[in-house]
């Protein structure tokens, strides 16, 4: 069991936590709730996966992964009061879920000899993907075309994934300080209204 | 030519119609109308097999396929004035859709040796992922995460199909009653207003 | 270097600036624009080699398809003012991005012993399905779904490829007849304000 396995989960659980609350403002139903936290947890490692042709995919091959979907969903449905009112709650696990889904993501591209500028996209995808396709369906913008720091700090931690192995520091070592940079990065940007200039107004 | 193989025919076919239909309001052209009833029909299972890395696509390797897509597209055309005031048939067409996707698609996970909860979620996407496709590009909100018996249905079909396998029930007969379980609690559902409980409003 | 390769980078370098604008009157901050920029450019190509089960994609095997979507978004931030004012500039990189990918799309499918309307469709697929994503992405209506000739156009031009390989037309003047056919229908049509019937109202 080793660490990647155990963070996968973990950012797992995290996704679809985010996922099944995100559409609790429309009309959405236990089931609805499900799907959207299942869709959201598994989005971006299917597409990472479909990407890379890495068969079978992760949740089909190792019903863990669908463990931790079931208990996120359940988490989100048991303690659906006590974490909606929390508005940070939701941005701390997807915060946490990007920042995991990151490291992993860029990893596991490169082990499949992918060139390093495609494990970087490939990183970012297995981040905000599954979140994309989440607000796709809820029909609200994707938080990553708003005016905020998101996918730039998956960016940001994938390419110190890359240069801290280029240094040869130990593997898991790597894994949590490149996804500890993406969580501080994106809390950071969040608490200090920081963001990048939006298109045609950077000059 | 299998049992299989003409309920998919079938249920292609209706899709097709439903997908041709679902973007009847908005302004569409005759070629666009086939789109959606080509990615309606087409998208569910299309899906599936990447998800399973099933190759080649069913609709690739047998035109016969589109050619039901064909008509399901010819049909919404030419008896567009008639089919698009009755409500029903929409729903009608829909639900037959659905019901026989699901039972295919559980029935095509086991044969690539997925797990039995992971053909549940297999023959589920089958069903409606064509639909949330359809309705993602019409931008309206998916019938599945509306509080309406819709993605539940198709789960209670193949949990039954499984359970109905391990009793034994030869394939032909357990793919029939499946299906029409799905389509009689749909559409029970619907008559009687029954509905899952939102999430957050459940206890 | 053949000339279906050269054509397939100018492809995805008009795609990129079409895309890296299309979300511009959005908050989108610069990440964003280089994400929808990316999205555009590859997400047809993308489905088509999914679907068609060609692996490694394009993109990740030749880092000068993604050299050409840098580009692109690149000139869709230098030059931004001077580019949006022209909502030709706009219609002219998306016209010339569907039109090349049109027909390598048909071409590609062709040699992985796809049947011809198989093809057609592939073809149609690489051309329109990045801007699908896009505008699903962003919100808006897909420009398919709206009543102007834009798949129909490519539609047309597939077909002519294919006439044109049975009269064993050169290959690279057939791809340049093909693709600039696809231009002239589409410019024409907006033009002359032509359009395809809406469903239900084309008798």
């Amino acid at each position: 069991m080793t660490t990647q396995y155990v963070l996968e989960l973990i950012g797992t659980y995290f996704f679809a936590i985010s996922g099944a609350l995100a559409v609790a403002d429309i009309e959405n139903d236990l089931f609805g709730a499900s799907f959207t936290g299942f869709i959201t947890a598994i989005g971006g490692g299917t597409l990472r996966d479909l990407i890379l042709d890495s068969h079978p995919l992760v949740w089909i091959a190792d019903s863990f992964v669908m463990y931790a979907v079931f208990a996120g969903v359940l988490t989100a449905i048991l303690f659906f009061k006590w974490v909606i009112r929390l508005k940070k709650t939701l941005f701390f696990f997807d915060t946490l879920g990007i920042a995991l889904f990151t490291v992993l993501g860029t990893e596991k591209a490169l082990s499949f000899g992918a060139p390093e500028e495609v494990a970087v996209i490939m990183g970012i995808f297995s981040a905000v993907m599954g979140g994309v396709i989440r607000d796709t369906l809820a029909n609200v913008t994707p938080v990553l075309l708003r005016k905020e720091i998101y996918a730039s700090a998956c960016m940001f931690g994938a390419i110190m994934y890359l240069l801290l192995a280029k240094f040869d520091v130990p593997r898991d070592m790597n894994l949590l300080i490149s996804a500890a940079s993406i969580a501080i990065v994106r809390t950071l940007a969040v608490r200090y209204k920081l963001y990048l200039p939006a298109l045609g107004k950077w000059k």
